[in-house]
């Protein structure tokens, strides 16, 4: 028996966007209904080189499939600087749970990009007004390709807003995506102004105030994923409709952990988890929000439920490369 | 760049039993000092298929060498008579802890052979007399053959005695073996009255007793790997100078967890984790003992370090078959 190794290449030809946001929102709903296993990440701390590994295995039994993996990724922030590698790298091993075989090894960087896209636009899809047509990015890195992708997928965008200090970065965006959309760069205001803002960046001080967005703005909070580090101020935090991914996690390292250490943010200012709103026990946007938050701080079972839609393809397409990794004896 | 990737084959081919042996000592010495990273298993229980998969993350800092790894590795007992599928099948990742790069992913399987025969082989190089000649095995199993290929580098064995109920696996065993040793089957007791004895069976109730052991045999009990499993009889553990390879471990699913949750055994009953003894800090065998006995469950750090030699030969013997996995955009 062969395992299917699939290189950033094959997972980016194989990981039909649509495809992967009904995966990640049925990874949720499964989530909700404690239809998954999840142990907490475990960090693997390196000092030396100043960076860390985490292991993120994960099971879930979703309504109509199951799947099981586990992801090795890192952060090294030294990397682009003194080895011209990624800061951020990851290798997923897909494995079928009924027998436990790896069926496939795939590049977990490309997918960690993929299913980060997914999940704010399950959460645009259950947040945004209806009408959305315009999108704010905050952040022109490699994510915010991504967001664009997926949340084009759940609201009709039209108009594109990007703001980034780096004008190299706003216009290489902008030249991407420049035939399919109204694109263009702009201050964190004009980008906060739009339907749907998606925040991408590092900061460890709040870049997005209450100022800076619209009266009835969506925003994906993505670039907090370490404790310390937040992009949106606390008021529009404590006035918003507060939506989580995961409550150990955003306490621990999401956009909400610098408010929630402080004892700024607590349980009463939490609306849901976005698996609630996807399985229907609390609502998504009403008539009466205004400005709705979603902290995204990335689950395990995003990974296995994406690759579970790149496998499926890559086999169907032939993609791929079979290897007999495994001795059977 | 490209990750070398090796099935069983190659990673048998490039296990060097002494190189192996030697980086486990390495890495329990690193262990013992504090000098490795190795957070507990995470277990993903799969009840609707009777099976689970586990974790193991891990970054060793010995004196010569430093590596990291994950090992994704399951029990399915129902994978030989359901699916003609080994019970055990693991994957691991191999990395560089400076930059995170995935240097290597190959065959778990035929790798947590190795490392458990070497932990054992570091355990009866410390805890075996000096002139043991002789080795028993209770189980003709494949770890079984693992057992005698690493012990065979502790001491100088000539005589083996294999016990198993099964007949053909001990006929097995004996032909793969009688070129190099003076093998034959035996009885438990008679395999357990040689110099060293290794149990690897997955029983739940003691099957070597008190008087199936020679008065200064050592033991390494190997076999117990889940909560409720054990296979030495309480008398002799109580009775032995009895090491460990790790508290956590042994204590929830290691040869002595047995008599541990009924309080048959407790802390004064250990003598050392096997890293005191390869650190220095504790003895190893003395001429007072009778039987030693070493309870191993199988570390992360011993992947690891296992791994690490495997890889190295298999660049320097170009084995292998290199892959563009991550794309580095």
């Amino acid at each position: 028996m062969e395992t299917l190794l699939l290189n950033g290449g094959d997972v980016e030809a194989n990981a039909d966007t649509g495809a992967v946001i009904d995966a990640v929102e049925a990874a949720f709903a499964a989530y909700e209904r404690g239809d998954v296993q999840m142990p907490a990440k475990s960090y693997v701390d390196l000092p030396r080189y100043n960076g860390d590994f985490r292991s993120m295995p994960a099971y879930v039994e979703a309504d109509e499939w199951d799947a099981a993996a586990v992801k090795w990724v890192n952060v090294h922030p030294d990397n682009p600087a003194d080895h011209d590698l990624p800061t951020v790298m990851g290798t997923l091993i897909y494995s079928d749970p009924e027998t436990a075989f790896p069926l496939s090894i795939m590049d977990g960087t490309a997918l960690t990009m993929l299913r980060t896209g997914a999940a704010a636009a399950v959460a645009t899809d259950h947040l945004a007004v209806e009408s959305a047509s315009s999108l704010g990015l905050v952040g022109a890195g490699v994510q915010s390709y991504s967001q664009l992708e997926a949340i084009a997928e759940a609201r009709p965008i039209e108009e594109v807003v990007v703001a980034d200090q780096d004008e190299e970065r706003v216009a290489d965006f902008v030249g991407a995506f420049d035939d399919r959309f109204d694109v263009r760069g702009g201050s964190i205001s004009e980008a906060g102004h739009c339907d749907v803002l998606s925040t991408v960046t590092p900061v460890r001080e709040p870049i997005v105030g209450a100022d800076d967005l619209g009266e009835r703005t969506h925003v994906n909070a993505i670039g907090a994923d370490a404790a310390g580090k937040h992009e949106i101020a606390d008021a529009v935090l404590l006035d918003s409709k507060l939506v989580i991914d995961d409550y150990e996690q955003c306490t621990h390292s999401g956009e909400i952990n610098v408010p929630w250490s402080e004892g700024v943010l607590g349980d009463d200012d939490l609306h849901a988890e976005l698996g609630e709103i996807v399985a229907g026990g609390k609502d998504g946007r009403t008539s009466e929000d205004g400005i709705t938050v979603f902290d995204s701080t990335g689950l395990a079972i995003q990974d296995v439920a994406a690759a579970r839609v790149v496998y499926e393809n890559a086999r169907e397409n032939g993609d791929g490369y079979e290897f007999e990794m495994i001795d059977l004896g």
